[in-house]
């Protein structure tokens, strides 16, 4: 028997007890003569005592074991001389009287402890390792129950969990599909789901009326920090329901996590239009854990002289509220940041409102005194605050100001990972205009249903036509995104016909959903949320890597089993390909 | 609102609400001037009235709905006349005041029926049609419950479930893998796993105590009708145990899942070795809902001039109790069926036990009266008993009587869908002589330790060496199988050696697990569970295809999607590979 109990879990209550134990030596010590080791498992850490008064040879024994060796040991359990109240087992000792090593270890390339001296490279390298420590293996833990918790939720709101095929057909939207040569098919190909939509839509004209699934999807895309090239759906979808049943089952579902997980209580979430987001935000996922919203002064500051803004199609800015007390030296770096390349701005000008009443801005020369204080009237600034503006083509500035205004915000300390701020993001367009393949895409996917008054718009002014399309945004980060679907042929054609296709490329892609929909389709709508970002947030952390046991690196490598690698050439003739 | 209640929850306490209901139109009939209409969806189906002294147009409207109409009514709530006990909803029915279609419907190319008109293939094309039928889809409820229970189970027993990589390193082992091109690392290839055996592994090296994960498996093999290119497992590892931890672990699942599903109690289960397997049912998945175990004969039978038996290795049969009455050409037939070339015997001996003592044998000339009678007596047959006998190499002729049992069985009814028989396989043999490669191959997987005593065999007599190894049976199925692993380098590396790799092939493919077991890998073993087979046994099916939402058929396609299908050019240069 390898142990009686878990290396977190003897109290005073197991006085006495005679116990045998397993786990990693953490540390060990030597104090009056004796050898002390802490013995640690998934569960906790225990600390040994060896007494050479008792067994000098197992002592010394002890003495010599290294870190990270996996070892077995009897003893009594007894009361500890100094307490340890941050552990569990502080009140305790182990008296050990025999000793076992299960498995010699090499030194780790770097300490397995809460706070690691190993870079990412080598943790990444040795990720069995860097799965030892506590902060790492607390994220799978989070993870797990997130995973419990919405499996308990959604079966208890009648949901199945159906599971959807893994090897199916590459199409041509969305994304680069990830693709399998088929050995019994030859010449052929199966490809990875980038979600399981079509399947779960037909499973609504099957009359599953609800399910879910907490699926890998695969995208074959160039990699950022929070992109993997297979991820986790919590993929959704209802039959018989519009848009506001699935906003507030699913509203329910968040709650609910964060309520068990967190111990947060939300009330219901705020919600507001793809247009109004922009408008506010700069953004389709506004970070509402704080204000400063959008304030845009066409008819306040236009006209007065100032070039940059007499030309541009939009001045808009915020009021970075408290702010006037930032220096020059604070004003330039934040214009430096607006114009770095990736945000691409010209420049930036404030208005700064002094404690003492009076106005400074960077434009004075252009702007009366009367001028400035209607400036400030239209923030509805108060003394001490700072008024950020920008100037340009409407989408351009918005989204330069949105980065501005998330800098000053993270300046501020306004993004605090333990505030969470839920938001319904609605009324999507239903298109947005691609220039390298100069067509419309379809912003959410080609099954997403416009609003039915938009429908006459789409052959005139596509671009207006909104979708009948929701996100859920958290801090600012987009968790979940769904629609209610198309459900009729007809329309769903006329969708094809609209992203470019030609009936026969409908046909050949999507026929088997086309004439699904002839047979009975019901009215039906789904939402899916990025598992791993959704982790990640209840994590408090910015990077999806971090919530994923075995993550894949930027240039798609698992480094810690080297793979892609080369395969045999019998697999490629069997397989019926060649490398080019 | 699409409704406000489903099909299968109105009582007669509902009695004069008025509802909203939307569903299929299962069938209509006139009667009496009215029109009645059957309203279903997956919680049930409602009675819908019309009555034209009501609306003489709305009951003309609802008898032009043709079957699987998607509609939705609203209506009142009244007691029925003629009650239909067979139907949770039968005591009322909807007095219906407005009718809308919400999607019409063609005729499908089968009946919506629990026994439908659908051939196998037509069924197939249209699954989404298929999964409407009750008993099809019950099969996914059966499903989804058992993964639900699976979880609350391992839950509550500290299992973490930790999701694995789908695109990993393809190996030589095993089964053939599904490779996946990699754009970003050109002439490269993923595969997609065969199990995630060495992942579970290096969590057990984390520390992470308990695992599972109920996942998707690929394997590119010829499809036999229980076998599908993606399978789902409950793959599970434990850390610190030995083989009877797991085994009465998991005893325990199986126990909780046919306790909560089924309403069946089980005791311990039964516990067999392999070789015990062998000799008794001439299988390592013996079927014991019934008896009939073998009885080898060499000391009775051999020796009596019949060069059948004279000459062959082993002369074993089994009691093929109260069959004497069994005719000629019932006994022609089970001869025929042994010499089948799937089987391919030589033939059959019998013995019959009349009910009034006598002992009649097709091998009459042999044997004196004396030798008939310590014949029978060697099998414990009471008078009505029928004693089948085979011959030949030991090996060839127990599978051969193996399947001569079964058949035997399943013509007398003992082998009863809803009896069932757990039964624990244990100490595999570790290796098995694989003809084709000339070599020993690994009988589980290369990472199953063998019995300490029975390592010194390794190098002399590998096919002795037993392995800690165990199967799951039920009923003659195999449903699981585990073992306890390496987890010493040396013994892996020797491991390898057996199963003839270099140390550079070793290195290269498995160099990342040798090196784990160097940093502190604990003792660990554990178990899978073939998913789609547990929920067949459950579901009383033969073939796995019917408890998964959309297989594919023997030639691995998907008819539905029509997939696998050809890529474009471009896809297969942005791969770097090209169709040979």
């Amino acid at each position: 028997m390898h142990r009686t109990h878990t290396c977190g879990e003897l109290t005073i209550s197991d006085l006495d007890k005679t116990v045998v134990l397993s786990g990693w030596v953490q540390k060990s010590r030597d104090l009056g003569g004796m050898t002390f080791i802490d013995v640690r498992d998934r569960y906790g850490v225990t600390q040994l005592v060896f007494d050479p008064a008792d067994d000098e040879t197992l002592r010394l024994q002890a003495r010599a074991l290294g870190r990270e060796y996996v070892i077995k040991v009897t003893g009594r359990v007894i009361e500890r001389e100094s307490k340890n109240t941050k552990l569990s087992t502080g009140d305790i000792e182990i008296k050990v009287s025999s000793l076992d090593v299960l498995n010699a270890a090499k030194l780790p390339p770097f300490t397995i402890e809460d706070d690691t001296d190993g870079g990412d490279e080598l943790r990444m390298k040795y990720r069995y390792l860097d799965l030892r420590r506590n902060p790492v293996r607390n994220n799978l833990v989070l993870r797990h129950r997130l995973a419990q918790e919405t499996r308990k939720y959604l079966d208890a709101h009648h949901f199945l969990e159906v599971e959807t095929p893994v090897l199916i057909k590459s199409t041509p939207e969305g994304a680069r599909d990830f693709v399998v040569p088929s050995r019994m098919n030859s010449g052929e190909f199966y490809a990875l789901p980038q979600s399981p939509q079509t399947f779960k839509q037909l499973l609504m004209v099957s009359g599953f009326d609800r399910y879910f699934q907490i699926v890998k999807c695969f995208r074959d895309e160039d990699l950022r920090a929070d992109r993997q090239p297979e991820f986790t759906q919590i993929d959704c979808e209802m039959a018989f329901v519009e848009q506001e049943d699935i906003i507030l089952l699913f509203e329910g579902l968040i709650t609910h996590l964060f309520k068990v997980i967190k111990g947060v209580d939300f009330g219901a979430f705020p919600r507001m239009s793809y247009d109004q987001a922009m408008r506010l935000y700069g953004s389709d996922k506004p970070d509402i854990r704080f204000g400063m919203s959008f304030v845009e002064l066409n008819d306040v500051l236009k006209g007065a002289g100032f070039p940059v803004f007499d030309n541009a199609e939009l001045v808009v800015g915020f009021n970075a509220k408290a702010c006037a007390p930032y220096t020059r030296k604070q004003l330039d770096a934040l214009t430096d940041y607006v114009r770095r390349p990736q945000i691409g701005a010209s420049g930036l000008v404030y208005l700064r409102y002094n404690e003492d009443g009076s106005l400074k801005s960077s434009v004075d020369k252009f702007y009366s005194a009367e001028q400035l204080s209607q400036w400030a009237q239209a923030f509805g600034a108060q003394p001490g605050d700072l008024l950020l503006v920008m100037a340009g083509d409407t989408d351009k500035v918005r989204k330069q100001l949105n980065e501005l205004r998330l800098e000053v915000a993270s300046q501020l300390g306004l993004r605090d990972k333990n505030t969470y701020a839920p938001l319904w993001v609605t009324d999507f367009p239903l298109l947005e205009w691609d220039d390298e393949s100069g067509r419309y895409h379809a912003m959410h996917h080609p099954f997403t249903s416009p609003k039915t008054e938009d429908i006459p718009l789409l052959d005139e002014q596509p671009a207006r036509v909104r979708a009948n399309a929701y996100d859920l945004v958290i801090n600012g980060t987009e968790v979940g995104g769904g629609s209610i679907r198309i459900h009729d042929r007809e329309l769903q054609s006329l969708m094809f016909k609209h992203l470019g296709f030609t009936p026969e490329e409908a046909q050949k892609q999507f026929g088997f959903l086309l004439e699904a929909f002839t047979y009975g389709a019901p009215p039906h709508g789904g939402i899916a949320f990025g598992f791993d970002r959704l982790a990640a947030i209840f994590a408090g952390l910015e990077s999806i890597r971090d919530v994923i046991a075995f993550p894949k690196n930027n240039a798609g490598r698992d480094v810690m089993i080297d793979s892609p690698s080369l395969i045999a050439d019998e697999q490629l003739a069997e397989l019926g390909i060649a490398i080019r």
